[in-house]
This record gives structure tokens, C-alpha cells and sequence, in this order.
């Protein structure tokens, strides 16, 4: 029998929850832990119908010693990390005091700089393997599935990958002029943060928001999308040998980015707290105030996400091309879990990536990205677990 | 000699004040009078050079017996009206217990809706002209100016006016990504009302900013224009005979209405008060907290406005195209009286009108508009005091 502790109560960790408890076989007791213990009691409250165990827990994860506390009294398998990004160092070290598995969605990030980088993380290598315990990284969607994809793009239709572009596509509509899924200024970090891309060896660093392409995506049409940086380009461009070329893409639409530069420009994202009617008040915890409340978007969210990868490179010394992605509705997976599809995609391959390590499928002690495993199981289980996916050998664009 | 009593002291009555002040050969004393003495005693301040005799005083505009007893002390020979344009009537009727005549810039706009109309001030005509003094209506640029040009088409151009368009274009560059020479939630009512022409003897109403016309401004270059109401048009379809269409386009460039609708968008505009940290805080006035001070845009603003009427009629049975215009130049405003063109061009006339009633070339009994008086003398004072007009029969564009 297999025990999970989920650290985090938000929408990621909601949906894990409920995937968790529609697989019982596997995740015959999860322990729901966070902060906020109300938001623990009302997770397990939806989920009642399921045979899975569920206690909840309040732990501060910032705090390694809490968090030690925790998995010493609950014993789980498993810890999967779905709380902060700040949070991955205190909660991989509570893992190796206490020698049980790990696995996040997105990897650390210090609270006093913006940087994705791994470095943190893989410095744990060493240990983890020491200690006979498997830590996954970033077994989100991107990174996560993305890094799948490739493993089995690699295993199965490439001798070489030389590029790989991916491509993130969000057609939700909810119906609102302007609104934020979460904090408006880490979208606004997002949008005015440098590009970057791998080719030949090297980090090529773009203007923030200087590359542009227009993509004709199967199930949701045209968008635009714009080149960032994203962290799984880090893990790729090592693991995959031979490769020339990475790059991420992400869909904002006009309306999103006008208002984002207004809303900068007017000194409306501004974390510098102005003088108003005697108070203090800081101008982007105003904004959040007046604009939608994130957590009204979901049930309003019409439309579909499509993620995705474009592999390029040769098998039996013939060119290749290779699209393999997933078409994810937000009505649906509202109806099915309460979140939309943005944590729906995060959450489900979480459960998938814990349900790999709880049945040994990729059980191997030091910390990996999830390229580093096996696709096949997982692959199956995407298809199995609510997010299927779609391949063909001519994608649309590939340059 | 003559003695003027300006109320008001914001940005059009110091253009007021300097304009006055450099013609002491007809303004010999003037009081300035506004709510706030110390901001009448600054304007005092900054015209010491010149020969003009100021005083300063306190006066609540909104009791007309405030301000007859003002008029009872200072005994001016006019009243020049430069406050807000809610307390039209309640000087007009200070005017008519002491027997003074009275000028103004814009027409009275009862505080609870936002209508435009002189109906309110036309019913003053028997009043004024059984007290034997005049009141002159709306003498700024526009209303003021383009009527006095209309006035002048017709006395040496035209036999019959068809059709006027009144060209009200600001290129002015404040460097700001967005700032509102006043208050945003006037600018944001311009651009939401409806707009609405005069054709064939009636108003015909538009959608908000419905007409669009590109127009090839002379000095300013290309500039986009939209067709809005504005309260000339009522006057001077009453007397211009003959008389078939009347507009009014005013410049705003994509970028301003771009700012100004994503912050309609996000509720930043809203009047209504909303909780935040404790507090009630309607949104707009925090938007205003976090603007720039329009009162810093004046040193800053480059650039030119071009504000003119193009005319279309017959002169002895032909054809004719009349366009007559001023272009004014913010900085060389602020340097003359520290205001920049927007005042400028509205305080300049209203000196000049009250300069024609003084010297009786604009003196009957009762409440006009400036159209209605000999054009001549203003034209040639325009050219004199800061505002040279340009004509061309040739206008660029006459639809």
C-alpha cells in the first residue's frame, strides 16, 4: 500500500487530490498539507466519494524541521511538492532527513531574484542517490510532459533530434476584458523578461518579446506566441544528445499584452507603495483588488489549451519531423476536478510522475528530469489519467 | 479707464491674467478672485512687471451674493468668468443685480448631467438686454474663436455657408506614456458619449467616436480625428442661414484611447468605492493619485496645436473652400505666461472678447454668442496677442 503527502492546497494540488483518489490502487492514503489547514479540510471535503484515505495537515513548508515533523507522523512514500517554487529546497531536504521520494512541477526559484535555473536542485544529486531515494523535477505539463514527449520522440521515431520547439497554447476565454490566473506582476515579469533559446551549444538571449510566430494549432486556430525562456530548455539541451536547437513558445493574445503595458505604463503594476488618504497603499495590490478575483475564472473559462512539441532531426539517416501534443478543454476539466485546464495540465502529470515512482517504474535514487525515465508507462498513463494526446509526422509549421 | 474682475485662477485664468496684464492700456485694474486667495495672490505674483494694477479676493462662485457683494467693492466694468462652468448662472445673475457685463468661456452645465446646451443662458436674453448690459457667451476657442471665424467667412467670403467642420487638433507630447490634462473621468465621458452632427435642421446622432477621418493638419502633419458633439455647433446652427451641416472632429491619438479604454476595462475608471486593507477607495480617484499631476505636464509639453474651421458655400453664384486656422506652440506658450497651448488658446480670446466690450465694439444689451458680433476687430487682436491665424482657399480635405 502506498502513502502520498501533498505539500500545497491551490489549484495544482487540487486536481492532484482528485487524480490521486480516482487512482485508489496506487494511492491507497494521501495526506493533504499546507498552511492553511481549512483549505486542506475543504479539499478532502470534495473528494469524499473516493475509497483513498485522506487526512489533511497544517505544515509551513518554508520550515524543513515542520515539515520533517509531518512525514515522520504520516510515514507517506511519496512527498509531492505542489506549494511554492520557494519552497523546493526546504522540502528536498526534509526528504533526504527522512529518506522518502520527492516530486515537484516546477524547480526552485529564490524569492529575491526571477531566475529559472536547475542548479539549485541538481546539486542534490549526490545526496538523493546516498540516500537510495528518487527525486523527480518539474513533472508538470512544461516542463514534465514536455520532457516525456521528447524521451518518447527519441526512443521511438529519432536515431538524432536536432530542434525541438515548444509550444504552449492557451485559447481560455473568461469572458473578462483583462484578468490574471494569478499574480498580475509575475505575468508582467513574464512579458517583460529577456527571450531565450538554445542553439548550437549556447544560451541565445532575445529582447523581451522580440520573437513572434503565428501558429495554426489543430482544435483551436491560429494564435500568436511569443519566444521566452522556460526551464526545461535547460534540461533538454543536456539530455538530448546531438541536439542543435531549443525553443519555447508561449500564446499572448493583443488584448492580454495591451493591457499588461498600460497597466504598466500608468504606474498601475508598481510594487512601490504610494501615499493616498493617509495610508500607504502599494498600486499593484490595488490593481488585484479591482481587477477579477482569479479564483472566479475558472468556472467561466470557455475554450481549450493545446501543448505541444515540434521535433525536427533524422532515423535511419532520413529527416524526421515530429508533432506530438495535447488538446485539454477547460469546461471539462472544470466539471471533472473543479480547476480549469491551466492546473488540470500541471496536476494530472504530477499524479502520473508520483504514480510512476510509487510503482517503481521510475524508481532510481538521485534526482532526475522526467526526460530521464522511461516515457512508455507514462505515455500510457496520459492517455488513461484525462490528458490524451495526438501525434503526426507533418506539423504545420517547422522552421 | 477700465476695470476687469476674472474669476477663477486655474490654468485658463492665469492666461487670463498675463494676456490682461501685457494691455493695461485697456485692463488697467483687475481682481482675481477665486475660491482659493492664495492661488490669486500667486497669479498676482507672477504680472508685478507689468502696469496693471492687481488685487486679489475670496469669493465662492456658487453664491451669487458673494459675488455681488465682490462686484459692489470692486466695481469692475466686467465680469470675465473663467471658473467652472456649473457656476455660469450664479455669476450671470451677480452680473444682472449690479448691472455689469459678463464673459465667458464655456457654457453652463447643470452639476448633474452632462449636457451641453445654451438653453440655460439664452434664457438670460430679455434679462440682459432690460439691464443694458452684455454677456457674451463661450468666448474661447472653441466655442469662441471658430465662431468669431465663421463670422469672418461670411462677412468677406461667403454669400451662404453650407457646411462648416471644425478641426480641434492637439499634437502635443508630454513624454508621459498617459496623463490627462484633467480629470480622466472627464476625458473618458468625451470619448464614451455620443457624438452628433447638425445636418438639414437637425441633430444627428452618432455611436461613441463612430466617425473616424484621418486629416493632414498644416505644421502638425497627420492626426486622427473623431466626430464628437460639441456646444458651438447648437449656436451656430441658429445663425449661420442658409446653414446645412455642422461638425466638430476632435484629435485623440490611438494610444491615448488605447490607455484609456483598457483602464475602463479593468475598473480603474469606477466611481463606486471598494474595500481594500479596511478602507473605502474609489478606484479612479487612486488612478488619479498615481497619473502624473496634469499641473506638471505644462513645462514638459512640446509640439503644436492646430485648431480651425474649413468652410464650404457659395460668393457670387461659385463655389467656394475657406479654411482658416491658428497653430500654437505649446513650449512658446509656457514660456510667455507658464501655461501651455490648451489654456493658452482658450484664455487668449476670452481677453480679446472682453477687451471688445470694454471698447465698446462688442457692447449691446444682452446675451449673445460671439458669431453674432463684428468679427474685424477680434481678427485683427488675434494676430496682435499671441493667436496669427492662417487661411488658404485651398483646404486639404473638404468632404
Amino acid at each position: 500500500m502506498s502513502k502520498a503527502l501533498i505539500i500545497g492546497a491551490g489549484g495544482v494540488a487540487s486536481v492532484v487530490v482528485h487524480k490521486c483518489c480516482q487512482n485508489s490502487d496506487v494511492f491507497e492514503e494521501i495526506c493533504i498539507a499546507s498552511r492553511t489547514l481549512s483549505k486542506c479540510d475543504a479539499l478532502k471535503e470534495q473528494v469524499k466519494k473516493y475509497k483513498t484515505k485522506v487526512t489533511t495537515a497544517q505544515v509551513d513548508a518554508d520550515k524543513t524541521e515542520e515539515v520533517i515533523a509531518l512525514i515522520e507522523k504520516f510515514k507517506p512514500d511519496i512527498v509531492i511538492n505542489v506549494a511554492l517554487p520557494y519552497q523546493d529546497l526546504t522540502i528536498m531536504d526534509a526528504c533526504l532527513a527522512t529518506k522518502v521520494d520527492y516530486l515537484d512541477t516546477a524547480n526552485y526559484e529564490p524569492l529575491d531574484t526571477a531566475k529559472f535555473e536547475y542548479k539549485w536542485q541538481w546539486a542534490y544529486r549526490e545526496r538523493f542517490e546516498k540516500a537510495g531515494i528518487t527525486a523527480v523535477l518539474g513533472c508538470g505539463f512544461d516542463p514534465g510532459v514536455t520532457g516525456v514527449f521528447t524521451a518518447y520522440a527519441l526512443k521511438h521515431y529519432f536515431d538524432e533530434i536536432h530542434t525541438i520547439d515548444i509550444l504552449d497554447a492557451n485559447a481560455g476565454d473568461h469572458g473578462y476584458p483583462f484578468a490574471t490566473n494569478f499574480n498580475p506582476e509575475i505575468n508582467i515579469r513574464e512579458v517583460t523578461a529577456k527571450g531565450s533559446y538554445f542553439e548550437n551549444g549556447q544560451f541565445i538571449e532575445t529582447e523581451p518579446m522580440e520573437i513572434k510566430r503565428v501558429y495554426n494549432f489543430p482544435e483551436i486556430g491560429e494564435k500568436d506566441m511569443y519566444l521566452l525562456h522556460h526551464e526545461e530548455i535547460e534540461s533538454l539541451a543536456l539530455n538530448v544528445p546531438g541536439i542543435k536547437r531549443i525553443r519555447f513558445f508561449m500564446t499572448f493574445s493583443e488584448r492580454y499584452l495591451t493591457h499588461l503595458r498600460v497597466l504598466q505604463n500608468v504606474g498601475m503594476t508598481s510594487i512601490g507603495p504610494i501615499d493616498f488618504e493617509g495610508h500607504k497603499i502599494v498600486p499593484l495590490q490595488f490593481l488585484k483588488a479591482v481587477l477579477p478575483d482569479p479564483a472566479s475564472l475558472g468556472p467561466r473559462t470557455k475554450g481549450k489549451t493545446n501543448i505541444g512539441c515540434i521535433y525536427t532531426g533524422i532515423k535511419d539517416g532520413k529527416e524526421v519531423q515530429y508533432y506530438v501534443y495535447n488538446v485539454c478543454d477547460h469546461e471539462e476539466c472544470y466539471r471533472e476536478v473543479g480547476s480549469q485546464a491551466i492546473s488540470y495540465t500541471t496536476g494530472v502529470p504530477a499524479m502520473i510522475g508520483a504514480m510512476m515512482v510509487l510503482t517503481g517504474k521510475w524508481k532510481k535514487p538521485g534526482v532526475y528530469n522526467v526526460e530521464e525515465f522511461d516515457p512508455d508507462p507514462f505515455m500510457n498513463k496520459l492517455n488513461e489519467c484525462g490528458l490524451p494526446w495526438k501525434e503526426t509526422f507533418k506539423p504545420e509549421i517547422v522552421d
